[in-house]
């Protein structure tokens, strides 16, 4: 019904015409002369709203064969632009149904709204949908991981199913129901270890079976994704369940992970997914970010409970491009996903987090001093970490490729052993947060973190812990089970804060009279070391993130500290500021750079000072835009793999006519070799014979005499359709800065060099980081050398540890007996034990990803 | 010392040369071919870096020169471009110090560490100072205020100068030492009246006379010149100077006026008088804007007490360009601000708001149906009064525009004389709200608000404080004394919400065991009348404004109310998609269109569907490259009065070479006509020579040459380096949308149409405007004769009134036998009966600004 104004007028194949070339070059001439006139007759013109919405389908057609391939950049000029075409075309429709529906018109008008306010309200629709999506699968997520958490600690005897809270509902502290697995403690431990064990086993194997884009966090990809990479499967189904089964898996086994940052890549998963079943967005892939954008703000929002730091953090940290508009699809979708979890009160407490706390006590100026030693913490803890998780990524990219499982496996269970001894390392990291973050007063006391005799051993225990996990975040990060590094940071902070926070109570107690201590109420408690340890969490997340805004909300919204807004803005102040210090952008910055994904980073300013034409390629294959054979063309597309092709007039002149897909391209090919018969020989035309366009008569006897001509062999090919006129262009000499800014601001896929109407380059975003690569590479060389025999020795090290503990396992499966079901932990290490790069999926280095040439 | 390295090949005048023509234009064409290979030898080449920093000098002496006229819009292209080249400049400077400092050079390097520190910082000092300043003046704002409210009603008697509270300072409920000023009512009541007129009548008379910028709210214009529109004296000093003082006045004077879009205003100003004093923002007027961003930031920060709200405020209402280094340096800018705050503390209550209130109960989910009421409310709030306030405004600016003064008295005595009555009108908004606000238990009962019996009078009262304020609010936001909008839209939308809460706590009392209150607790109260104000408060303020994230951060920070997050989403999300159905945009942006200021909303989508060609402006004037007479050129420039002239090769060729903006190209000719003596006849050039810039052999004698022949009559005129290369140019058939989205993000002063290496045409923000004007007025049509007519009667009515008051007044003074003084409030009605449009700062309607053509 909605084509039904078009329908007559539609082209059914790409236009063929059998007319000599003479003429067609005279038409080609016409057709730009009038080009003016043409295009000035739009708003009445009944011929010219026909042509329009003849225009109008083909562009539908090409939006359906428009799959952008697999590690390629979108086009947001292009995709933008034929947006406007399709509500353009709709309104058309809408006016020529007023005009000349008649009878039948009124009497469908109500069938006409419903579709138009469903056309309208599309966006609306999908994003509710994502929300309470996003949402009941957090609420689902928190339950299995409470249940799973306990599980590893004992079992309900009423219902196996049921965590200790649920078993225990009402009761204090523990109840008969909830049973320990055995009396003894050791065995506890033993089946401890053996849970997590389990679980992280069989997270990695869901992983490595079914989705290995479910591993890591998956926020630098995603924030690739969203300014326009393709990575097909990324945002996938698979993904999505693979991942929200895997994370309570993985948080379960007590590995130092955290579940916001793939909380962000399900709720996106979730929002892609979605999206697909709507027309509007299965179509156009620059729309679709804005849904992604919005999933983003989601996805932290149901993870902190904090649905404004979600938007925040969804601008600050995921998107370059974040128009107003995305702000609030972004505001709406973290606003449905939280009222749906908050409706399904997964804790059964009537709040969205673990933790509130409540600080009676407001500060002091003076204590700006302790919390600028929070700061400088927050800053050096990101950089460390930054720096050390990434040569553990190159060298697990290097030598553990192949033990994924393994791997994971190994870590839980050290984690598991070393971390038990420590009081603050044994239990969950949110509830050890929420015990940091407690007042001494009004009854928070546990384990007599608060009793003054034990100070000095909780310094001690705390430094224990604050060294401890971040060593195992530091090797954890980026192993292949769903993991994220916002909560463990945050506990990192939390636990070194909480140690700031007793060492100042303690000299406030020693020396109460100092001046110092002045602005304290004399005979009273004057330091909140709780406060400190909220402050060294912001202060982490911030440093490992680089994020500023959204750290502060979030904090914020996650434990209602309003007082002490001030203190968390100086805090998360001075880490930037140190931050920035030790190289730009955090953690997922960083791993984007890594992994060289082309990514424009609109945080960078760079000064290069060259002129866009040093950046070019500039022996770019072109075409003709008339005369060249049909297998000519075809051998060009074949020899070489660029994206797409500017048209030329010729080949001499080189005056730029446009620019044409490599992808639409083919599809024309293959149309006119398929329907139309077209011959090698025939001839192909890139310029529009815009009379057939422009007046609807012709239109007609065009169409059927397309369909007659189809019959005998085609002599030319008529593929201006499928060019894009008006590909943006600019000077040779405009500098490179600007260009750049061109691309991330207006983000075309490519920018032609034009100097006064001839082509002389073409310019991507893969060319500009190739050379911001170069001057940085210039800038700061390396030694590489020494690192990788250091990596060497390491992975010598561990292969011997492996094979001896292999062994000794064997040993002792043989010693007891039991041969049969071998679990084999490290048997991989084995077969080969010079490990091929295998994860072909995760090796997108810039310089060898020959089949994804961006342009 | 920056420029010692540069000012050996400093040109100290535009290079003109004597050679003959034909050279000249081979000249010309070899630099064309050989700019490509120019422009690769950069980074190491001496001689290059020479030219860089010569062409560095010549911008810097460009910048110098380079004052954005007034009412035009600055070009951030070539500002960012600029800024691009000083910093090169500066790195090139930095490295040839160090290879050629030797001794010196080694011995002079703390200072150069120093000089580079500070040129690195300079951006953090003056937000910092900027910051520091806003603290301050805000501070000094609210101690004012509150002294001139309260010396209303009595006076100190230890100290004038104390208010009432520091006055009582320690004692509960007042204090013998305050007192009222007459023991009789109606004398306090008339002081009172007098008072607020005198308040009045100074803070309009300092506007007038002094700066009358200073009036209104600033918002909308500050929107346009952060966008980069260029309106001298709006930010300057004596605009800074006039707010602040007649800020205090005009909150203290009663009207129903909030001081949060002033402080916005004084922020800005703050911020531009700071940066004046900096090198860096002096020069370029695209930089200033991220300060400007920062203060607006910082503004809206200090008025609520609510930093990060400030910032939101910045992204999401002052901004249209906002990278994330302007939203660091807006959160560091709104953190100093608010910690100077802090530490001054003027309520002396450690709180940086006057109000902050805890709620012990949580919402029911059954309670969303009334908040949707609230947010229903607040869409109509705001589409009601910005309708409203803007025909008001348009009588004003037609009728009123002589009688500012009188006007603001009059609305103050019929304010203080129609309020008094109403107990929610009596008092300070702030402190209604406040009110309002509060819970009923835990001792907070203003006037007995919460008694039961007083019930249905507490409704009637606060429904008709909500319509009486409101109508306040519609004819006096706009009145010639500093005024916001924020705080009273809050206040009205607290006394509805507190209206409705009222009457919901009353529908549960009377029902308490119906179905719908389930989730009440038994035996207790369930409903908290002050959430729901609270609630209204956010949904006017979100209405009145459109605003979404940044009210629901404000309102937030304002109360620190961490629970009703979720409703106070649902409240602004409704109150948004109500709004947005009356028309977009909030009153800021819809003063904006009404006031025509060249601003391009990056929140509005269009769709016109047609392409550039159609908007733009084809018969341009376009000056050829070479052989112009110098007479010509100031004849052209005489004529008409362009920013700017595209060049072109020739004039039937028309292939562009570049574009030259008018205040550079007046400045070149007035030097070549005072400096070298150039006849009228003598031929201008602007295509480059770029054989002496190139060669450092060459541009010595080039110098020497040139001083030489200065002396002797110049034939030949070179502008090139006035010329600007590489303009930015697009296709004629792209569509206007995708140029419209080029002025948005890219920000370029104009765009220039090119085809094939042809000017074609010329299209600024204005032709947009323009264009999308005329689309609207097809689209909706308007007849504004009935309007006036209406306009003319209330005009006549109120002519009427004001002389019949006038004679009254007068007669009264009369049998009093004051006659030596007359206020005379309302005597500049008499002299003139039809008002003409004096005050032209305002009229800057997009039709007739005859003088300020943006192109």
């Amino acid at each position: 019904m909605i084509r039904s104004s078009s329908s007559q007028s539609r082209p059914r194949a790409p236009h063929v015409r059998s007319s000599s070339f003479a003429p067609a070059l005279r038409r080609r001439n016409t057709s730009i002369s009038i080009s003016s006139p043409h295009i000035g007759a739009t708003e009445d013109d009944p011929e010219a709203a026909q042509a329009d919405s003849a225009a109008h389908v083909l562009h539908e057609e090409i939006a359906e064969i428009k799959r952008y391939e697999d590690f390629t950049t979108i086009d947001w000029v292009q995709d933008a632009a034929r947006e406007q075409l399709r509500r353009r075309a709709k309104r058309k429709e809408r006016a020529g149904f007023w005009e000349g529906g008649g009878v039948t018109g009124r009497r469908a008008g109500w069938r006409r709204k419903i579709v138009e306010a469903y056309d309208a309200g599309q966006a609306w629709i999908v994003v509710t949908l994502v929300g309470a999506a996003i949402g009941m699968n957090a609420a689902f997520l928190n339950i299995v991981t409470e249940w799973l958490s306990d599980i590893k600690l004992g079992h309900c005897e009423t219902a196996f199913y049921l965590n200790e809270n649920f078993c225990c509902w009402g009761a204090e502290s523990g109840c008969p129901e909830w049973k320990r697995w055995s009396g003894f403690w050791p065995i506890n431990y033993m089946l401890y270890i053996l849970f997590a064990a389990l679980f992280a086993l069989t997270a990695a194997t869901l992983v490595k079976s079914f989705a290995p884009y479910a591993a890591g966090s998956g926020i630098s990809e995603i924030k690739c994704i969203i300014a326009g990479f393709v990575m097909k499967g990324f945002l996938g189904a698979w993904t999505l369940a693979i991942k929200s089964i895997g994370l309570p898996l993985a948080i379960a086994s007590g590995l130092s992970v955290g579940k916001e940052g793939p909380s962000v890549h399900y709720a996106v998963c979730t929002g892609n997914v979605i999206s697909r079943f709507f027309d509007k967005y299965r179509r156009n892939a620059a729309k679709t970010r804005e849904i992604l954008s919005a999933s983003a703000a989601a996805g932290v929002g149901v993870a902190f409970g904090s649905p404004i730091g979600g938007v925040l953090f969804s601008l600050e940290e995921m998107s370059n491009y974040f128009p107003l508009k995305t702000m609030w699809r972004s505001y709406f979708c973290a606003l449905v996903a939280t009222a749906v979890l908050a409706a399904m009160n997964p804790f059964r407490t009537g709040q969205l987090v673990m933790f509130q706390v409540r600080y009676d006590r407001s500060w002091h100026f003076f204590e700006i001093l302790f919390y600028l030693i929070l700061g400088v913490f927050g800053g050096l803890y990101g950089a460390l970490v930054i720096k050390w998780n990434l040569k553990v990524q190159a060298f697990r990219k290097k030598y553990l490729a192949n033990y994924a499982i393994a791997e994971s496996v190994t870590l839980a269970v050290a984690t598991a052993i070393i971390c038990y001894p420590n009081m603050f390392l044994r239990i969950d990291m949110t509830e050890s947060m929420e015990i940091l973050f407690q007042e001494c007063e009004g009854g928070h006391d546990y384990d007599e973190l608060c009793e003054r005799q034990n100070r000095w051993s909780m310094i001690a225990s705390l430094a224990i812990a604050t060294v401890i996990r971040t060593l195992l975040v530091i090797i954890t990060y980026g192993c292949k089970v769903p993991a994220g590094i916002f909560v463990p940071s945050m506990a990192i902070g939390a636990s070194f804060g909480r140690m700031v926070g007793i060492f100042v109570q303690h000299i406030h107690e020693a020396y109460p009279g100092s001046t110092f201590f002045a602005a304290c109420e004399p005979d009273g408690p004057c330091i909140t070391p709780g406060t400190y340890a909220f402050l060294g969490a912001a202060a982490a997340l911030s440093g490992i993130m680089h994020i500023t805004v959204s750290v502060v909300v979030i904090m914020f919204e996650l434990t209602g500290a309003l007082t002490y807004i001030l203190p968390t803005m100086i805090v998360v102040g001075v880490t930037k500021a140190v931050g920035e210090r030790f190289g730009h952008g955090g953690i997922a910055d960083r791993a984007i750079w890594f992994n060289g994904y082309p990514f424009l980073d609109n945080k960078e300013e760079h000064t290069f000072g060259v002129p866009v034409s040093q950046v070019m390629a500039s022996h770019i294959v072109s075409l003709p835009a008339s005369g060249l054979e049909l297998r000519a063309l075809e051998r060009i597309m074949k020899d070489n793999q660029y994206q797409g092709y500017p048209i030329v007039e010729d080949a001499t002149s080189k005056t730029l006519i446009g620019y044409v897909g490599r992808t639409e391209l083919k599809y024309a090919v293959d149309r006119a070799k398929k329907d139309q018969m077209a011959p090698g020989h025939a001839k192909c035309f890139f310029v529009a014979s815009s009379t057939s366009s422009r007046t609807p008569s012709a239109s007609g006897p065009a169409m059927s005499f397309d369909t007659m001509s189809a019959t005998s062999a085609q002599l030319n090919v008529d593929l201006s359709k499928f060019v894009d006129p008006t590909p943006l262009t600019v000077h040779p000499r405009l500098p490179l800065e600007t260009v750049m800014e061109i691309f991330k601001k207006m983000g075309p896929r490519v920018i032609l060099i034009e100097y006064r109407g001839r082509l002389t380059g073409l310019v991507t975003v893969k060319d500009c980081l190739k050379y911001q690569f170069k001057v940085e590479a210039h800038e700061n060389p390396q030694s590489p050398g020494q690192v990788n025999e250091t990596q060497e020795k390491i992975w010598a090290m561990m292969r011997q540890t492996a094979v001896w503990v292999d062994d000794k396992l064997n040993a002792v499966r043989r010693k007891l007996g039991i041969g049969g079901q071998d679990i084999r932990l490290l048997s991989p290490i084995s077969p080969s034990i010079q490990p091929e790069q295998s994860d072909d999926a995760l090796e997108l280095e810039l310089e060898d990803r020959g089949r994804s040439d961006i342009r």
